[in-house]
């Protein structure tokens, strides 16, 4: 098996799908995409995903996977241990609706194109980009923390790693990367440091990547 | 059985799960959320989804379901007959990237809150919001065309509805209304013509609704 995940270090969505990859103990390169250089704009990323944006998980007969839920449920169905979703209906709902304030509700709203348009068409200032993203930042974790203060244990629901932890662990390194501090959200917070600790999540930080940046 | 759907007429998250709901012929009771009014951030509304967004499902026990993917999911979980997935992994995967092209990409960028940011802390017109909107779903419909083209056929993918169809028909709603023509989307175009005949799309469209405001 070698599978090649196309990855930007510090960019939310590859980071989830690195952590559930490791969550699942399978191995692949990696790929990276230069967002600073606008690498996922050329040709030669388009051929991977004509969307021009990461990650996407090429398999073995060069078959292209694209949009990390759809990564991670597919990688749930072929890969089914260790689960990353619950097994009752009812709590898979509540794990995806954790996945989805951050997948829908945060993220796309603060990634590179959209800072690009910001900055570039409506001639915003980083200043005024930063105030954007911490807004949509904290009123997506107003929304999740009493989730999970109510569903979670060691984890975001539960005292295993789901779906909803591989989208929230990057958006806490989000958050701390555009100040938004994590006192308000203990429950976040501790599902969190608990993260940190765990080697799948340790693993894929932007920090430990092949193509980080680091002072 | 007795589901609530707490729905706005014109938003496109609640359609979707209109969509779903009717494809599996599922009955439901529909609470309308005046988005123009503000419904969805007075006390009332907060307690039935405190994150302030619509849908939400509330079901006979008073559990209540929210974000339109994750109750779109656990509504195939729960009512597998007529599929809105396809059965293979990879084509599961593939529905799912047409859905987040959608839901993560386009619509979390053109929605009231996002309109109301952009207008009320950025001082932007309406004219730029606008703009802005048919950016976005440009930019999304590109990336969904080829898709659409190369494993549709009467609908998305296949020729049965899927959860990329309750996502993909929301949206062209919203193109059609904001201006975005579909001639550069043939493809979208055609599921979009043949929807409009399906009787669960058709009881699901937004002028069909209680809560509907035409002129």
């Amino acid at each position: 098996m070698t599978w090649t995940l196309h990855s930007a270090w510090r960019a939310g969505a590859p980071y989830r799908v690195r952590i559930g990859l490791n969550l699942k103990g399978c191995a692949y390169d990696y790929a990276a995409v230069d967002l600073i250089r606008g690498d996922q704009r050329e040709p030669a990323y388009r051929a991977v995903n004509p969307q021009g944006l990461t990650p996407a998980l090429t398999l073995d007969d060069r078959t292209v996977l694209a949009q990390s839920l759809a990564i991670l449920e597919w990688l749930e169905e072929t890969v089914p241990e260790p689960a990353i979703l619950p097994a009752a209906p009812l709590d898979r709902a509540m794990v995806r609706r954790m996945a989805g304030i951050v997948a829908c509700d945060i993220h796309p709203l603060n990634n590179t194109r959209v800072g690009r348009y910001l900055q570039l068409e409506m001639g915003r200032s980083q200043e005024d980009y930063v105030a954007w993203m911490k807004h949509w930042i904290a009123e997506g974790f107003d929304a999740l923390e009493p989730l999970v203060a109510r569903h979670g244990g060691r984890f975001s629901f539960g005292d295993r790693p789901t779906i909803a932890d591989c989208c929230l662990i990057p958006q806490v390194y989000g958050a701390e990367r555009w100040g938004v501090g994590l006192a308000p959200y203990p429950a976040i917070a501790g599902v969190a440091a608990r993260a940190a600790e765990h080697p799948a999540f340790a693993a894929a930080h932007p920090d430990r990547q092949p193509d980080a940046v680091t002072a």
